[in-house]
């Protein structure tokens, strides 16, 4: 039988402090819950075929958007960026987020860089 | 251009008062993103073919799983129950929750009766 058991967000959040680097911590079908700290800027990218959910739980997300005005989503806030659209996520301060994105999602989306994580971390 | 807008969590749960009866307020690919309040006993049912996520947001949910000890899920902490495991949700204080789901996903699963939803409502 499967494994069943839930997760403390403070604490699977408490239990790593690398920026940027997004760990599984659930699957739901095609889609990873994806835990990531976030502090400064990433870079520009978009995904081709991936909507990307970033629901902030501490700190705060400013969610830049090519040719339109930033989102700032706070604790407790979430937004969908649609697939194709380029986007930046700066966090002024440190900031704990979660991801919901199909499983095929690349952190830097087009992009293939030095801040490119190829194998996600798994909590699960 | 497709729309992008956040959501607050505190004021979509606040916008409506009906209890087991999910509003879709985001869609991530093949996902729908739903709030749902709770207050009392679910039915028991499964979903054939899809994993469902529980992210309890106020109150507090106690997940009954047959064969298998309940999981008390307070707010801020999420479980995932897989596809074909016989679950009910019950709340025993009224209790806010966002649902992570398949857009498939019937609320009563495997079951047609009085509290099924065939059309959730959106609030997007």
């Amino acid at each position: 039988m499967p494994m069943v058991r839930k997760v403390n967000l403070a604490e699977a959040f408490a239990s790593f402090t690398e920026t940027w680097s997004p760990r599984i911590a659930g699957e739901i079908n095609e889609m990873h819950l994806k835990l990531v700290k976030f502090e400064g800027e990433f870079v520009w990218h978009h995904h081709e075929r991936e909507d990307e959910l970033f629901l902030v739980v501490g700190g705060r997300l400013r969610m830049e958007l090519r040719d339109r005005d930033p989102i700032v989503v706070e604790a407790g806030e979430f937004v969908i960026v649609p697939r194709g659209m380029e986007h930046r996520p700066v966090a002024e301060i440190p900031s704990e987020v979660v991801l919901i994105e199909p499983r095929t999602t690349r952190n830097t989306g087009n992009l293939e860089n030095e801040r490119t994580v190829h194998e996600p971390g798994s909590m699960i």
